[in-house]
C-alpha cells in the first residue's frame, strides 16, 4: 500500500494520501491541492474518496477544490449540516483495493468528528492504523472548548469516551495518524513525533494516565487561544469556500505601486526575521516571521483589505500557499527585490530596537523604568516569568492595547523574540514609539542563568 | 535588461519574456502560462504588455489566459478583426523602463503581421533587436500560402517588401528574434540556430540572395503542408480560446477503465518510440512518439472524442501541455504504469513488424512483392527516394488511404522510422494487417550506402 | 525529533537519518551519500554517528564515504573483524540530543547483527522504536542461509532468540524500522508496508505464530537465491570499498564509439521495457528493465569489463547510482539519445518475439512443439505452473544453459514478462535464435482464466 | 547547434558550452563543473575540448577539474608558460561536428589572450560568432593594467589592435560572446546586455568611437581596483588549482561549536542583508550580502583561517560554490538555523545603526559632527559626492583604516547601502564603535532630491 503524510507547515496540519489497487483516498486535504494530484500521478492512483475527519477550524479544507478536478466523492460525519458531501455513520465501510476503511464516530472535539480505522485485508482483519483527526495526538488530545464554557464538560466527556471506547481498544500495536503535529493550536502541547501508536500513547500521553473525572477537570481548566480567523474557516468548511482553480499570482510591485496600495488601506506583512525588521522596515507594517505566518496571520489580518508582503527573499516563497490555506484570497503583491526596493526609492525607513537578554538584565539592574510585557501563552506564563513583567498574549494585543501605557518605555519578550517582535510591530503601528523587542527572550534568558519568578 | 526566450518543444515556437524598470512584456505567449508568471517573480518584473506578432495558426495563444491573471494589456496588428485586444499601427511606440518598442507593420505571412523593433534608449537610438514573428527566420522566411493559391503571389510580394523595407534597413548588427526555430511547419527549412542577425541572414539566407521576382516565384512554387488543426487554432486565436485557469489533471486509469473509454470512442495515442510500439501495443491505437506529438497530433486527433495516452514512462510527462497548446481540452487520462498495465490485465496485444534497412534491402533483392510506401515530405521525396516506392505524406494517409492496396505486404519508410510508424499505426487501425515500418529509414539507408533514385 | 527513511529502489533497502539537538545519526548509509548531506543541511543536524546493523551483502555500504566527508564515527557489531569502524556491544548506549540509543546484539542473519533501540528521554524511558536491520521485517524475518547448510539451523535458532528475547519484549507499541522493504532478496516475502509495530507483527507475521522448532524447520526449508555479486559486497563491506567522492560521469557515446567498446568486450545492458527490447535492440545485449536493474544486474555483470547502457530516455536517469550501490565502478557511457542512435547509424538491429498469453495458449492448443521455460523463483514455481513447462530460475540461466535445447522453439515466462525477457536476452546472446518471451506471463495467464498445475 | 551560456553570479563570469555532431566544447569553465556534465547529458554531447581565453584572474578556472572527469583536452594561448594544457596559435582550427573554431591571438588584456571565431560550415564560411574573452565586452573593452603602470600603454595598444584587426573585420553581423557581463571587475562599465554584435558595438561602445591615441590615453587614465585574491587566482590558473572532485560539505554548527571556531581564529562572514545585520549580529563579524559575496569576499578573506558563514536562510544556499570559485577551500561550516541559533544560546549580540538618507540629511542640517565616509568606486566618487564626505574605496578600508578617526561618529555611505555596511562591519571589527551605515545611500539620496557636489 501507498501511504503519504502531507505536512502543512506553520499550522502543523497533516493530510494523508493513501491507496491500493489503483484507487486513492485523501483525508483532510488542504486547499492548494496540487500535491495530491502529483501524488496521484506519481503512484498511479486515481483519487476516489475524500474524507474530512471533522469541520476543520484552523484552515480551509480543499475537498471541494479536489473533487472538482478529480472523479471523487466527499465524506464527513453526520452530526453537522454540511452544504456539500455525504454523511457517514458508525460502522460504514469502504473498500479501496485490498484496504478496508471503517468509520468510527468519535465526537468530543466537535460533534461530527470521525476517526477512520484502516485494515489491510490482505494481511489480516486486525486494524493496522487509525486516522484520528483531532481526537488523539502524539502526547495530547483534541481541544473541546469550541462550543461555549457550559458545553465544555460534556464535550470533554464525549472525547474521553471516544478515545477509550473507539480508539484504544483496537490494540497497542495500532499506528495513529492524527490531523496535527507539534505546533498546532488544535492541541495544547502536541509532541514532536511524526508517528505514534496506541500503546506508546497509553504509556506516555499524560491525558491517558487519568480517570474520566480528572480528564474532564483537566480539559475544563485548559486555557487555549482561538484566533479570530477560525470563525471564517468554520463558515468556509461548513458551507464551502470559493473554488480557486489556480494558485494565485502575486505580482512584484515597485515602491511607488506599493505605497499606493498602502495609502488605500492595504495590510502589509513583513515576513523577515526580527533582526531584519529591527534594522529597518516599511513604517507601520506588521512583522510576522515567515515560518510563523500560518499560525499568526489569522490574528491580525482581515479578509477585506488587500494584503501585501515584504520579504528578504527576492520572491515570496510559499506565502501565497499559506494565505489561501487560511482563506485569504485578497493577495495583491509583494515588494519586488524585497525591502531594499523600499529604501532605494528614498522612502522613509522605520526601526525597532532589538535588545539582547543581557541588555534587559542590565537595564533592570540599573533600575531603568520600563513596562516589561510578556506576550507568551498564558500556560507558559503560569510556569514562570521575568520579575516585574505584565502579561498579554500576543494575539490579544489588538483588543487589550489600552492596558499598555503610551508614555513609558515598552520592552516586549516572548519565548524566543519572534512573537515579541510581532507584538512590538503592532504597538508601533498603533502609535507607540519607545519599544524594544528582546532577541532570544525567555529561551536566552534561561540559558544565561538569569532568574525567573515561578 | 532581462531577455528570456521560451521554446515550446515540438512546434518549435519561441515566445519572449523581457523587461526593464520593473515592467515586463510577453510576445506570443503560449497557453500554459505558468512559465511567464514564474519569470515575472524570478526577475521582479510585473507583466504589463502582451504582443501577438500575428494570429498564430500552429498553437493556441495564451494572451487571454495571461491577461486574465496579470495586470496587462493585449496588442496585435490592425488588419484583422480580433475579438479581444487592442490594434497597433506602424510607428506606435511603447516605453518599458529604459526600453522603447516600435511597431513595424510587416504583412506577408498574414495581413495583420507585425514586427517589433526594440531600442535600449539608455545605450543609443539604434535598434538593438527585432521580434520578427513569422516574417524572417534563421535561414528562412515565413510561409505565404494561407490565403489560397491566387493570393499567394501577392502575399509573397508583401513579405518581400516587409523584409527588405522594414527589417533589413535597421542594420547588419540587429539581432533577430523570430517566432519559430528549426522544426516548425511555419517555415520550410528553418536553420538550427537560436540567435541570428540581419547581417548574417543577408549573407547566408537563401531567400535573401534573390530579387523580388525570383523570391515570389520561389514562394509560389513552395509546397508546404497545413495540418487540419490549424483551422481550429485560427478560430481560437481570432475569437479567443476557453480559459483554462488550471493545467488539466490527467488521471491514471487502470486497464478496465481504459477499455471502457476505448469502447466509447476514445482516441488513444501511444507516445512510445517505434521499437516499443512494435514490440507490443494496445490494438488499434495511433503511435506518435512523444517529441513528435506536438507536430503530428493535429493531423490525426479530433476535438470531440476523449483523448487517452499510453506511455512508457509511468507518468505522462508534459503531454498535457502539448495538448492544451493545440487546443485539445478533451483529455481523459492515461494508462497507469504505462503499457504493462494493459497486458498484465490479460488484454490483447498487437504488434508491428519493425524492419532494419538491411531487411528492406534484402527483401528487395529477393524480389519479394511489397508496396513500398514513402511518407516523407514531398520536398524530401523530390530530392531522392528508394526505387519502387510510392509516396503519400504521412499527414495525408487518412484521406488517401484508398490508394494503398489492402492485399499486399506494405513496407513504410520515412526519414528515420518515426513518421513511418505513425503511418503504419494508422494503416493497422484501418484494417491493414501485413505491414512493416523501417527503423532508421532513409537516414540509415544512406548511411549504409544503399542506392537512391534522384 | 527528525526521522527520515531513505529508500533505495530496486534493492528495497532502507537507510535512516535521524537526529535531535543538532546531531544526526545515519543507519546503514548507501554509497551515494549526497542525500544524507542534503538532509543534514535541510534539518540543521551535524552527522556524528554512523551505524551498520550488520555487514550488508546486497549493496556497498557508504559508511566510509560518509565518514570521510563529515565529522562522524562508524559503529558496528563486535562479532566480525571489520577493517574500519568501532565495535559496539550489548547495552552500549549513545546520547543524541534528547534521544538515547541502546545496542541490542541480535545475531541470526549474521553473527555480528545488531539492532538499535531508540528512546525519546524527553517523553519517557519506554522504547519508542527499534532499528531491526535484517532481523525482523514487516511480515518476514531475516534469512539465515549465508553460512552454509550445516550452520543454518544454528543461525535460525539465534535469530529466533534475537527476535523473541531482544525485540518483542519491548512491547506491542514499539515501531519497527527494518533495513529492507518489499522486494528485497534479504527476506523471502516482505510485506508492502513502510511502518509496522511489534504488536502488529506478533498478530500477523507468520514466522511469529510458530514455536522455535517449527521456526527452525521453516528457515531450514526456505529456498532463497544468492546473487553472485553478494560475494563482492561482503568484501567491500568488511574491508572497505573504494572512495568515490564524486558521482561517476557517464558520457553520451555515439554509435561508433559504442561499437568500439562492444568490440573490446564491454557488457551492454538495455534498460528498456520488454516491448521496447522486443521491437528492436543492439544485438547480443542483455535486457534488464530499469526498475529491475538493482536486483538483477548483480547476476549477470562482472566487475572487470566496461559497462555500457542503452535506454529509451535520452539520459540514463539514476542508473549510475544503481551501479555504484552494487560496487560497479566500471561504467563507461551510454548510447546518446537512446536506441535510435544505433539504427540511425545503419547498425544491425535484433528483435525478440513478444507473445501475449493468448498466443501461448493457442500455440499449446495447436500442439506446437516448444520448450516452455519458467524462470520464476522456485517458491512461486512450487505453488503452481503452466503445464509442460520446465523450470530454471532466471539468475541460474548462465550456469544451467546447457539444459535448454538449442534446436527447439523456446518460450519463456515468468510472473509478468520482465524476468522472462532477461532470460530470453541471455539465451539470444548465447546463440539461441527461436525464442519468445510472454508479456504478462503468469499474471496475465491467471487473469485470463487459463489453467495451471498446482 | 547547441549553445549555452553559463553565468556565474556575482563575478558576472560567462562560460560557454556548445557543440555539434555529438561533441562538446567548454570555454572558460568554472570550478564547480557539475553544470557542464549535466549539459553534456542533457544534449547528448561528449565534452572533448576545453578552451581558456586567457589566464583568468577573478576566479579559479575548472579546466583541470573537468578534464579529469571527461575525455577532453585543454587549450590556451601560447604566450604564457602554463603548467598544463596545450598551446594554440593564430589560425589553428578545430572541427566539432559541423562547426569550425579558429584561434585568433588577441593580446592586450593579457599577453596570451585568445579569441575564438566560430563558423557553422553547414551554413556558410562566414564567421557566426566570436568568443572574445576579456578583449571586448558589451559597451566595454578589457582592462590592461595588470602588468604595471609602465606596461599599460603597450598593453592598451595591443588591445586596440586586437579589437580592430582581429575582431571587428569579421563583419557587423558577428555575434560576440564575451567572458564577462555587467558587474564584473574585469571591465570598468560593462553593459547589462547578454547578447551583442560587432555592429552594435561599433555604433555604441564608447571605446570604439575613438582613435588609437585617444584609446590608449583613456585606458592609461582608467582607475580600476584589483582585489588581493587575484594573486591567488593567477597562481591557481597558471599552475593548476587543487582538484576538488566533490562540492564541499558545509556542516551546520551549533552556537557552541561556532564560538569555538571563532576563538580559534575563524573568519566569519554574515551573508544577510544590511538591515538584518544592523538589527543584530555575531560580534566582530564581516557583513557581505549574499549576492555581493563573490565580488567582495576576495578583499577581506585569507586562504588560511577557517571560514564560517552566518545567514538568514536555514541553509547556506550556493555560498560554497562562490567560495570554491574563488579558491577558498577552507570552509568549515555555518550557523545552523541562521542567526537566531546565536542569540537563542544567550550569546552576545552586536548591532549596527542603520540610517535612512533622511536621517543623514537632518543630521547634516543639525550640524552634527560626523566623519562622513564615501566607500564607492573612485570613478563614481569623481562624478559627484555628498558634501563634506571623505573617500576610501571599500576594498581599501583594511589598508587605510588609520585615516579614519577613532573618536568621531562615523557615517558610511556607498551607492545603495550594501558596500557601506561591509565597510561599517570592518570598522566595528577594528574597534570603532560609533558608526552608522546609510540605507539606500547615494541612490536614495538622489531620489530624494538632496544635493551633491559635482
Amino acid at each position: 500500500m501507498i501511504m503519504e503524510m502531507i505536512k502543512s507547515e506553520g499550522i502543523a496540519q497533516n493530510s494523508y494520501f493513501f491507496g491500493s489497487g489503483g484507487e486513492a483516498v485523501v483525508v483532510d486535504p488542504r486547499r492548494d491541492i496540487d500535491i495530491y494530484l502529483n501524488l496521484s500521478q506519481k503512484h498511479g492512483l486515481n483519487i476516489r474518496y475524500i474524507f474530512e475527519t471533522h469541520r476543520n477550524e484552523d484552515f480551509t479544507v480543499g475537498s471541494l477544490e479536489l473533487a472538482g478536478v478529480s472523479d471523487s466523492e466527499i465524506f464527513h460525519g453526520a452530526h453537522l449540516d454540511f452544504s456539500y458531501g455525504t454523511a457517514v455513520m458508525e460502522g460504514d465501510t469502504f473498500n479501496v483495493g485490498k484496504l478496508e476503511l471503517e468509520i468510527l464516530e468519535t465526537p468530543g472535539h466537535t460533534h461530527e468528528s470521525i476517526s477512520i480505522a484502516l485494515r489491510d485485508k490482505s494481511v489480516s482483519d486486525d486494524v493496522y492504523l487509525i486516522f484520528t483527526g483531532d481526537v488523539l495526538f502524539a502526547g495530547e488530545v483534541g481541544r473541546v472548548d469550541f462550543f461555549g464554557e457550559s458545553e465544555t464538560p460534556h464535550m470533554a466527556e464525549l472525547l474521553y469516551h471516544s478515545i477509550h471506547e473507539k480508539i484504544l481498544p483496537h490494540g497497542d500495536n495500532v499506528i495513529l495518524c492524527p490531523a496535527h503535529g507539534a505546533g498546532s493550536v488544535c492541541g495544547a502541547d502536541i509532541r514532536d513525533q511524526e508517528t505514534t501508536t496506541v500503546g506508546y500513547e497509553k504509556k506516555t500521553n499524560p491525558l491517558l494516565q487519568i480517570n474520566k473525572e480528572e480528564f474532564i477537570k483537566r480539559k475544563v481548566e485548559e486555557t487555549l487561544y482561538t484566533p479570530p480567523y477560525f470563525k471564517q474557516m468554520e463558515l468556509n468548511n461548513q458551507y464551502g469556500a470559493p473554488i480557486l482553480n489556480r494558485l494565485p499570482y502575486m505580482p512584484p510591485l515597485n515602491a511607488r505601486e506599493f505605497s499606493e496600495f498602502i495609502e488605500n488601506g492595504a495590510q502589509v506583512v513583513d515576513l523577515r526575521k526580527p533582526t531584519s525588521f529591527g534594522g529597518g522596515h516599511v513604517p507601520e507594517t506588521i512583522n510576522i516571521w515567515r515560518e510563523g505566518f500560518p499560525a499568526f496571520a489569522g490574528y491580525f489580518l482581515n479578509y477585506d483589505d488587500p494584503i501585501l508582503i515584504v520579504d528578504d527573499y527576492d520572491q515570496p516563497h510559499q506565502v501565497w500557499r499559506y494565505l489561501i490555506r487560511l482563506g485569504y484570497d485578497n493577495i495583491k503583491g509583494y515588494l519586488r527585490g524585497g525591502f531594499p526596493e523600499w529604501y532605494m526609492a528614498g522612502k522613509d525607513v522605520a526601526h525597532l530596537d532589538m535588545w539582547s537578554v543581557h541588555q534587559l538584565k542590565k537595564s533592570q539592574e540599573n533600575g531603568d523604568e520600563m513596562f516589561l510585557l510578556d506576550v507568551r501563552k498564558i500556560n507558559d506564563r503560569r510556569r514562570f516569568h521575568i520579575e516585574g513583567s505584565h502579561h498579554i498574549w500576543v494575539g490579544d494585543i489588538p483588543q487589550m492595547i489600552r492596558e499598555i501605557p503610551q508614555d513609558k518605555k515598552i520592552v516586549v519578550y516572548c519565548d524566543s523574540g519572534y512573537k515579541s517582535t510581532i507584538a512590538a510591530s503592532i504597538l508601533k503601528k498603533n502609535g507607540y514609539s519607545n519599544i524594544s523587542s528582546v532577541l532570544g527572550s525567555m529561551g536566552a534568558w534561561l540559558k544565561s542563568g538569569y532568574p525567573v519568578v515561578k
